[in-house]
């Protein structure tokens, strides 16, 4: 297997890595969400995962932010590479419940509510205000932007969002199980609830029934004017969707191929519906010699905070496959 | 006059303008503060300078970051300089009261406290830290990082680091008359309680009598790797005391003719006791024929939000004296 899809052209020479955080609250209702030891911990992850991406260590709390099987998070993953190419990541904060520990481009947004019980993002059209602003800023300081996401609960709303926009999704998830039925149940009366609203203008289905790290993203490809790479799996085709429904130039994707191969979602068929590049990663975990990021191949974590997106832009700076495991390994190890 | 004291010898390809916003609750204080319609108003003034730098409007509230007296805010200068050049500054929000309308890299702080009542700042340490995180990040996405700050009160506690660090200080005020006796006052008493803490090492100085901007402005000037430039009076030559108690190499700093002139701050001489170089703007609004701006020349504003940096950039950019003056008189007029 490749390590790349395939040799994407693009030419750089300021490349910056960047995370957008945000929660919603549907990352709390039991069984929703992986990303993290718990239902209400899983609101401290995106906190956590930018702090190990940083730092290397989480010093801010005795928590973690793998999953209650003991996966590594991904943003191992992307922590191996920042150290591997020496980029300092950004992050961006969509919309938290806690203070971060370390520094973020903070576009001051909200949490998202349920979506089931009322509009679960007031500020959306806001928060994409502020994603015009932060792309226009980060377009003088770089000229290709790997844009990833960390949203317990994300993949849910990005359900939301596609079967809003009116895609046939079925989506991914951290869990090896993916838990479709609730999933499912939340999505039939969110979409209930905001064809009653009865707008189908993009921006007000997300504030209906999204979360902050979509406008922000969609906000962000509207006004970068250097090569965009959206960094993710189910939430990014939401984001893609998004940004094509607002009539907006659609960037391409980068994911991982455990992404790809899940079978609960169809990512590469829903990709071509929406008319989007996805290239994928495959960074051959099973043979690393490493139970918790073996347990990727067979469909736990699969991807998240942009680890697809940093191993392709590792390759694109010039990093070889073998460097790039061996960085994710060493890394791994220390992190345990 | 001539419009630059010398043109300093650097040679950069990527600028960035940022500034530092933070609040202190001694601007609260009837009467320490010029900048804003009023002391409660004052802490608001951080915000609305950033938002009228940004977008050229205020829009969020009805209140303006003017003086009492209707002198136009500093940031109207910032503004007009980001518009000649086109470029896109960035702000930092180091601790402020209010939440910011624009997106700003927050090192997620907190608001400064009266140092005559206890430890003013008690993040201080943390906050270098962030600075230090934020410098890093900084050093590759630019080469020369002009820096100013917005810290309404800030003269005050920049007297308080000053004094605690040794020297005989006398600082700059946005009043025509500088309330000195007041500001002599609030010294004197947190002074004595600093001293009854018995640590000088300088970070527990700023602690004890600081403000948010002073930690954040040193740990950046720690770690940024291209050419650092303080933009403002009083307020950078006490980060300067700070940096150079840290035993940290000095950034040079530049600020306005206005504050070289004040006749009850000693800035040169102060300058030259911590051995920084500073290179002073003279915008000579005295003959634009705007009545707010002659004011900034009897004494009145002066400096802020890093305007007298923002219009040195723009000259080592190459543009005129006349270009930069008129971009000025163009802005303020808009901004009435």
């Amino acid at each position: 297997m490749k390590f790349l899809s395939e040799k994407p052209d693009i030419s750089f020479t300021s490349p910056l890595f960047a995370g957008i955080l945000a929660n919603t609250l549907l990352s709390t209702v039991p069984g929703i969400s992986g990303a993290g030891p718990g239902p209400e911990k899983t609101l401290l992850t995106p906190n956590l995962d930018a702090e190990l991406i940083t730092d290397g260590v989480i010093t801010s709390t005795t928590g973690n932010p793998n999953t209650p099987t003991g996966c590594p998070t991904p943003a191992t993953i992307t922590r191996a590479m920042m150290v591997l190419t020496g980029l300092k990541p950004l992050f961006i904060n969509a919309g938290l419940r806690h203070t971060p520990s370390v520094p973020c481009l903070d576009a001051y947004g909200e949490v998202a509510g349920d979506p089931r019980d009322g509009d679960a993002l007031p500020a959306a059209a806001r928060l994409f205000t502020q994603g015009e602003r932060i792309g226009s800023f980060l377009s003088a300081r770089s000229d290709l932007l790997v844009l990833g996401e960390c949203v317990p609960g994300g993949t849910t709303t990005a359900l939301c969002l596609l079967r809003a926009l009116g895609y046939e999704a079925s989506v991914s998830s951290s869990f090896a199980s993916n838990p479709v039925p609730m999933k499912e149940e939340v999505c039939k009366r969110a979409l209930e609830r905001t064809k009653a609203g009865r707008s189908t203008a993009p921006l007000d289905l997300v504030r209906s029934l999204g979360d902050p790290m979509m406008p922000v993203a969609a906000g962000i490809a509207k006004t970068y004017t250097g090569t965009l790479v959206l960094a993710g799996g189910t939430q990014m085709l939401a984001v893609s969707a998004l940004i094509k429904a607002l009539g907006q130039p659609l960037p391409s994707m980068v994911t991982t191929s455990y992404v790809r191969d899940d079978p609960t979602a169809n990512v590469q068929a829903l990709a071509q519906r929406i008319g989007v590049h996805v290239t994928y990663v495959d960074p051959g975990f099973g043979d690393l010699g490493h139970a918790g990021l073996a347990r990727y191949c067979i469909g736990e974590v699969k991807e998240g905070m942009g680890a697809g997106g940093a191993m392709y832009l590792a390759s694109l700076m010039g990093y070889t496959p073998a460097m790039i495991r061996d960085a994710i390994l060493t890394t791994v190890n220390a992190c345990r």
